[in-house]
């Protein structure tokens, strides 16, 4: 599938601000280095990134969002290492591609990983006056912790076939995948200098665009092409997930209705707002 | 060895502050906030958050330094259990207890480093004033990344008996242990409202100590006590140490000059540092 132009025109800037903010394969230590870019600059649609950059867009300019959007997408890379790791889902492939630890072994890839990270707090610092480098870096805190990334990753190592409820699929998902889509929109208007009610706005659009793209990710794993999707088929079918749930038509319904609802909480921007909507049809309709 | 009343005064206040600042184990994923709480909660004498307090009364006043050393005792668990996992140092023990990944298993161990780590940030940014709160997350993203805890952790990786040199040994642990006391230091300093100079007096200080603070744990591991140390006997023995390059009366010799190069740091204090320098002493004299 061809990417849309509205994501197209936006990745330049993204691949380059990722290459300004992290160290040089020829810097010391290479090896670590090598490592954080193997996963950061594989290729990739960015949609978190992207995601800020519109939402600054929606609320003025995304003149001052890139450094944002890249460290949304270092924690992203970040949270793809851990992801892939033995303890974790011992995934061999990341985007048709060997996954970090497989190409460099698991101790440097928990180093890349762990760098990467900090690396979205380090960016932040360096690019904003305070008062929004802090408010940045509390939204980021927020969404990986314990009810973000992490606390996601948890409540999915705890969940069993037999025990999980549709509810605990959707917190599992809301933190695991909707925190960073929040944050990465937040992001985006607070560069901009938006106010707590467009905010708001464009976190609850958020919000909605992640579960669904979680959901589509499940669609995926049943139905996608190994060649596109670059994962073993159906490499997640032990878990539960939304197919396993509403089936595939009933999980495509959801999908649907969520972008609905994602693209409904835009209405007070009117037409500028016409990138996100895409963006939602994008997500919606991805590899389908 | 008693604790010397400098350290054991602050040590009460330091624990309330960890304690305030992560959630408790009742709360949701409760296992993670017990794995987390696991490691960070183990008894320790905290002589990095006593490095902070200390550096602040020494610049006028350790009332707002508490979240700091909190946010470096994080940074610092968090490190402990990511060196103990069974891809990096592969450590069944720790202070005499069962690593975490032994106690609470590898992905959960994942997680509450990587969560210890965010809780460091999100200290920071909600404890000060925007313009302290950049600058300490610049410092402890910089104490973190490629040359510093991170980084001398690759190094040692990459490190091999047959090759390292003397200086190679010196600088994996000037990043490794090194850069967070300096860290721990320069952000004491900061929270009581310190300026370049005296900031950089405390962090030649810390600097220093550091590296006498790591020779000395080489020297336990070959002296020591096992019921001390809480780790077997030699459990380093794979690696080169300072102890193996200058024997055991060259190591004790190089961490005495450096804790006296680093109180030699202290004297535009004057006799208001007499805590920085008994911490050097102690940290010179430990078990031995």
């Amino acid at each position: 599938m061809e990417l849309p132009s509205f994501i197209a025109s936006h990745l330049d800037a993204i691949e380059r601000e990722l290459d300004r903010v992290t160290p040089p394969e020829t810097r010391r230590p290479e090896a670590l280095h090598r490592a954080m870019r193997y996963t950061l600059m594989a290729p990739s649609k960015r949609v978190r990134a992207v995601l800020t950059l519109l939402s600054a867009e929606v609320c003025g300019s995304s003149e001052r969002a890139l450094p944002a959007a890249a460290a949304i997408e270092l924690v992203h890379a970040s949270s793809l290492i851990l992801d892939d790791l033995p303890a974790l889902d011992n995934a061999a492939l990341r985007r048709g591609r060997p996954s970090n630890h497989v190409a460099h072994g698991e101790s440097m890839a928990l180093m890349a990983a762990f760098n990467l990270f900090n690396l979205a707090f380090a960016t932040i610092a360096a690019s904003y006056e305070p008062p929004l480098a802090r408010r940045l870096t509390s939204l980021v805190a927020e969404a990986v912790g314990s009810q973000g990334l992490v606390g996601g990753e948890v409540e999915d190592l705890l969940a069993t076939e037999s025990s999980i409820s549709f509810d605990a699929l959707e917190l599992i998902h809301r933190w695991k995948t909707g925190s960073l889509f929040v944050a990465a929109a937040a992001a985006g208007a607070l560069t901009a200098g938006a106010g707590a009610e467009r905010v708001q706005a464009l976190s609850a659009y958020a919000k909605n665009l992640g579960l669904a793209f979680q959901i589509v990710d499940d669609l995926l794993d049943v139905e996608g092409d190994p060649a596109e999707t670059g994962k073993p088929h159906l490499a997640d079918a032990r878990k539960t997930t939304f197919v396993s749930f509403s089936g595939v038509a009933g999980a495509r319904a959801l999908a649907r209705e969520l972008c609905e609802t994602a693209t409904g909480a835009l209405d007070t921007f009117g037409p500028r707002a016409d990138g996100l909507r895409a963006l939602a049809g994008f997500v919606a309709s991805r590899h389908m």
